[in-house]
């Protein structure tokens, strides 16, 4: 049985805080946070402070706080257990803490009200030596099946990669919405759509499915749209309309 | 039961005529094509024709070619049925027919291997008269259960709207898979993720399950991403970025 504090209030907490409830190899001992923030959102059965000072003794502190704030929080924290922060952005040593230091990033996105498959989330784990490391392999692995091994290098453009493939295509979907809402027609629409767009990368690479306009180059509809768009939803179209031109060219 | 004549062979065609296959009011009776491309796509039992004078009598004529075409060859069509295009970005009178004039647009991203469940694809139609109207409904109700009736105007700004959801986010996944394979990690890490990013909206609107660092207007992130990024990348993300920020601020 693997003991930990979870430390922090934000999303990302509240859901590490219910994948350890479900898991069987873990034991969520305590909750540390600033403010009583989200309180509700806990199982409040859990001990909680707010007091550095009362932290109770673990194997693991996890870290799910801004990620600004890791690196000056984690030189407050005087723990004999293993400290893994949980932030796609943030190397290794910005952790400064004289324990054993770690990562542990969920690759998904949180919303507190989302109900989430946590066996699917890929966790991507890093620690200083080895030891810390199968601490922290046994502590995914009891939450998801998907567990890697990734460096803080790869992780840094693991975390750019899923701005692209999530923050961006959700704002994609965003002005698919604002088209929808202004010309009166339901956005339910494009669900299919957008699920099989995502499906269809079971088997193939995004590069082979590709479809659209820019994929065969249709300058005629291009203009078409250009001159249904302006400024900024323009300049979007514009300059992916571009890069996807560029990679089949 | 509904007579139809398809008309064309790519991958429109192909999933139509596995559509009709499947639908119980619809009789698929003849195949027009110009060529014999993508044969083997198809049931090889439905007659097959490279005349337009051996056309049969049918109550509806699909046409699935390319938008460029679709004019000038709904001149040459003499027939009594109704004809209906299935292009997103065509308007109904682009049709040029002195039959009855339809469009019968199904939202969907086709490729031919891909296996798809036709009853969940939105059918958006459009007729000149009612009747005509009630013919496609039938028709579309035969194979799908999501049937909207949307004129040339909306379906205009509904196409756009599906090259940002669809084509647009797919770019996304493209250069997210590109920086997974420059830096040695699986693009399968992110693949839940792209899963949630969509299921998420079917209780969300993308407006509000926006995340990521754009939606914070984290400058130190998003400056730490840039420096990572070269020419167009960097591009889509900088005009990316200025249009989330605006959104939220």
């Amino acid at each position: 049985m693997i003991t930990v504090v979870l430390i922090g209030a934000g999303n990302v907490a509240v859901h590490m805080a219910k994948a350890m409830y479900a898991a069987n190899e873990v034991h969520l001992i305590q909750r540390y946070a600033r403010s009583l923030r989200n309180q509700e959102f806990f199982n409040s059965e859990i001990p909680f402070t707010k007091n550095l000072s009362e932290l109770m003794q673990a194997d693991l502190y996890l870290i799910a706080i801004n990620d600004d704030e890791i690196s000056s929080f984690s030189k407050k924290l005087e723990v004999s257990g293993l400290v893994a922060h949980t932030s796609g952005s943030m190397a290794l040593n910005e952790l400064q803490c004289k324990s054993g230091k770690g990562v542990c990033y969920p690759v998904q996105t949180f919303s507190k009200n989302e109900l989430l498959e946590y066996i699917n989330i890929p966790f991507c784990l890093e620690a200083e030596n080895k030891r810390d490391l199968e601490l922290l392999k046994k502590f995914a692995n009891s939450i998801s099946k998907n567990v890697y091994e990734i460096n803080s290098n790869q992780r840094e453009k693991l975390h750019l990669a899923a701005v692209f493939a999530n923050n961006f295509s959700n704002h994609m979907f965003k002005i698919a919405n604002d088209l929808s809402e202004e010309n009166n027609f339901s956005f339910d629409i494009l669900k299919p759509l957008l699920l099989e767009t995502v499906k269809k990368l079971n088997h193939l690479s995004p590069i082979q499915a590709q479809t659209g306009p820019a994929r065969r180059n249709d300058q005629k509809v291009i203009a078409k749209h250009l001159k249904q768009l302006y400024q900024t939803e323009k300049e979007i179209y514009q300059v992916i309309t571009k890069s996807i031109i560029k990679t089949y060219s």
